[in-house]
């Protein structure tokens, strides 16, 4: 008789992760282990004792389709990383004592490069000690920074909801167009990488002409260069659209973001007025060209829109999930689980698996091959690269016209309150 | 043999528009209509000789079925009120020189007020001067804020994507909630009528809690006691999601967006910052309580979002296309098609006919009894009036994982600077 498996989502959220713990889910139960914890809100909640028999909640194969396509960690998350262990062995031992308290024999955790740094601790230490526990990780991120794997789980969808986003702003900024221009600027997650900015070119199809320019966080932003490109653009046509990432920064580092608020914007009540990228660059725009602008962010949607989930996704993040629990069975431990691109066209992928030594804390960025050379547009390999993670629709199940999602508890606004305080 | 049609667009963009012109299209040719012209940008355009043939874009059904499905207007849009006949008698005069000039007999403007007295000043005119044309109009606006009709195509869709959103950001802000409190402040459009911030109400459903507070722009806003009431429920809860109006205003009439940028806020440039109204609530709560806020703005999105589009409103908004069109064709004119509901249970509606002259200018807000007596949250009667109209999936046609839309040329950028200028 097979132990315990334990799983916690841990980081950002995004439309699949859940799709990756219904396939640790599913191949534990299909391999023969006993039962299958969730931790609440990672390691950190698993450290106050805060966990559930995941049983209790997918009672059936509905409810484990109901799981892959609810968006946002179904178990929680939080942003916490381990000490190091001579920092704290206290909380090592903790950590393995519960383990093994609920007889452990696979630990799960779903998330990016903190997450894989977790993984990495935890079976560095259970080496040291001679553990019995085994460590995998199973890769979670929007923004496609995690080393080694072609990509990341959570991408192909948030890449996804951005060209489809961007595709409907453009129709939408088109409309207005007669004898008078208009500037949109499209401001999308990726503080480091850009990844997710560049998934907005994707909207160039037969029928859209796509974004003007795209600014990833990788090149250093010019401000003066920048509007001398939306002031020529204007000269030749009626409608300019821009799709820049929340980390663009200038040249000596700044960000863009932080040139608003270093001023001394304060409001009637004193209270400084925070302003986001594509905000500050719009008013920039409009009150030097006398020009309508339009700033949209798209903020939290981009990376919990289960609605626009792509089925290429939920279907990688159900396998890769399920390839953890498979690694550990046969006994891997400080390992991830990585995505390799088998073939482009058709699009094939498998899994392999990985050192996480060779993966916690590296961030793999946009290559500079990958961006033309004014810094401003990608080149075709990575639209071609992004492609075909975006394909197929995952079609929600939907009730009174809305999905539905599973969830831990109905009064979820108040568990808190109830169940640890 | 019967003469042309003309049929415009006018106004903000919706999901639906084009289903309505599609109901126009067919039914004309149906009908046995020679052409079917599409006047570009609106009247405004059409003032301009800018208009095109329909036939040369819906040349089969499939056609016909990606226009139901493309998102903001095909043919452009113009904000624009004609002058009283009085004040400019020559552009009447002009207008119907040039409908004579392409034998139309039929005029249908797909719009909201502005569009139904666009309507209404045409019809006048044409009783004044006996001409032969019949004008009717097709209500559209996401607002849902036209007299007599029971809704407005573009609503359901609109509030389908409202309600989506809103159940996605909670789930998003749930899940990092662990020992930290955080606040979400979503800004949902209608700056007059509260249709669209009710619609959030939607969400509540047994997996969701829906949002804690919903602010209408019907009810004066009062911003010490909104942040009283968000303190008394920081104290209970750690997770408080609240739906704002763009056009919530203070008892003295002061919009809420208005008091961000009253103030002395300029930028490192010495531009004023403009900022949102989720935005400056977000700030406002952040600095006095010091907890994690989000400001999400729907944006031009909520209604852009073909993606997700209510097949209600899909098909409603293809019927009272058609029934324009056969309003017309039986001798109406100076009328506007309204939806009639018949049954709430299941859900059915039908097309009726009124005089556009009690329609057009006149704004329906949301009753006072459909709103809470503390005026921030709405009844049930509300929720139950919106709930059927969002229902049904309207799938998008997918090309490369993303939808397809028709649209009138490929480099959609330029044709202004080609074609007109």
């Amino acid at each position: 008789m097979k132990g315990n498996i334990i799983v916690g989502q841990s980081g950002g959220p995004t439309a699949v992760i859940n799709s990756s713990l219904a396939g640790v889910f599913k191949t534990a139960k299909e391999r023969g282990y006993s039962k299958v914890y969730g931790m609440r809100f990672g390691i950190l909640g698993f450290i106050d004792e805060q966990y559930v028999d995941l049983s209790d909640y997918i009672k059936n194969e509905l409810d484990l389709e109901l799981l892959k396509k609810t968006p946002s960690s179904f178990l929680g998350s939080c942003r916490y990383k381990l000490p190091e262990i001579h920092e704290n062995k206290d909380l090592y031992d903790r950590i393995f004592e519960l383990l093994n308290k609920l007889d452990i024999e696979i630990f799960i955790y779903i998330g990016g490069n903190d997450s894989m740094d977790t993984i990495k601790k935890l079976s560095d230490y259970a080496l040291l000690t001679g553990a019995r526990q085994r460590f995998v990780g199973c890769p979670k991120t929007i923004d496609n920074d995690l080393a080694i794997t072609d990509h990341t789980p959570g991408f192909g969808s948030a890449a996804k909801y951005i060209a489809t986003s961007t595709k409907e702003v453009i129709r939408d900024a088109l409309s207005f167009s007669y004898k008078k221009k208009n500037v949109t600027i499209i401001e999308i997650m990726g503080r480091d990488a850009g990844w997710l900015v560049a998934s907005s070119a994707l909207s160039k199809q037969e029928d859209c002409a796509g974004p003007d320019m795209i600014y990833l966080p990788e090149i250093p932003f010019d401000v003066e260069k920048f509007m001398a490109k939306v002031e020529g653009l204007l000269k030749q046509k009626d409608v300019v659209v821009v799709a820049v990432s929340e980390g663009i920064r200038t040249a000596d580092g700044t960000y863009i973001s932080a040139l608003a608020q270093t001023s001394s914007s304060t409001d009637a009540f004193g209270h400084i007025q925070l302003t986001g990228t594509a905000a500050y660059l719009a008013n920039l725009i409009h009150t030097k060209m006398n020009v309508k602008t339009r700033a949209v962010e798209l903020s939290s949607l981009q990376r919990s829109a289960g609605h626009l989930a792509s089925k290429t996704d939920v279907d990688e993040a159900f396998a890769v999930g399920g390839a953890t629990v498979k690694a550990a069975d046969e006994g891997y431990s400080g390992v991830m689980v990585c995505i390799e691109r088998v073939s482009d066209d058709p699009y094939q992928s498998t899994t392999k698996v990985f050192d996480v030594h060779r993966i916690a804390n590296d961030a793999k960025l946009v290559p500079r091959a990958w961006i033309n050379e004014e810094g401003d547009y990608v080149t075709q390999e990575l639209i071609d690269y992004i492609r075909p993670l975006i394909n197929g629709s995952s079609a929600p199940i939907m009730v009174d016209g809305l999905p539905r999602h599973l969830v831990i508890e109905n009064k979820e606004h108040d568990f808190l309150s109830k169940d640890i305080q």
